[in-house]
């Protein structure tokens, strides 16, 4: 499978934040994310960095 | 392997802009790409929905 999971990127640690994320998709100020279990999280901040070969989405408050 | 496509989403449809993706970087008002055989590229504009199932990354300019 090619999911990757969410990190949130925090006084340089990475929190997990959500497994297994399929769908992103960002808006004003904040980014909607649903998970291969049908979980949806809104994460108030923007994408800092994805690696899809890592399988890591790295979120960050602004 | 679990790269995905990037595609710009123009006028209802949508574009190959960079095959293979790997990493992708969100920076001000634009975005850094770079895919599995080193090729990079930056696109201004946005993000408008990642699938990572669909292996599928939706790029639109503002």
């Amino acid at each position: 499978m090619c999911e990757a999971n969410a990190y949130i990127y925090k006084n340089g640690k990475e929190e997990l934040y959500l497994e297994s994320v399929d769908i992103m998709v960002p808006e004003e100020g904040q980014i909607y994310l649903k998970n291969l279990f049908g979980e949806q999280k809104v994460f108030v901040g923007r994408i800092k960095e994805i690696s899809l070969l890592k399988h890591k989405i790295v979120l960050e408050n602004k």
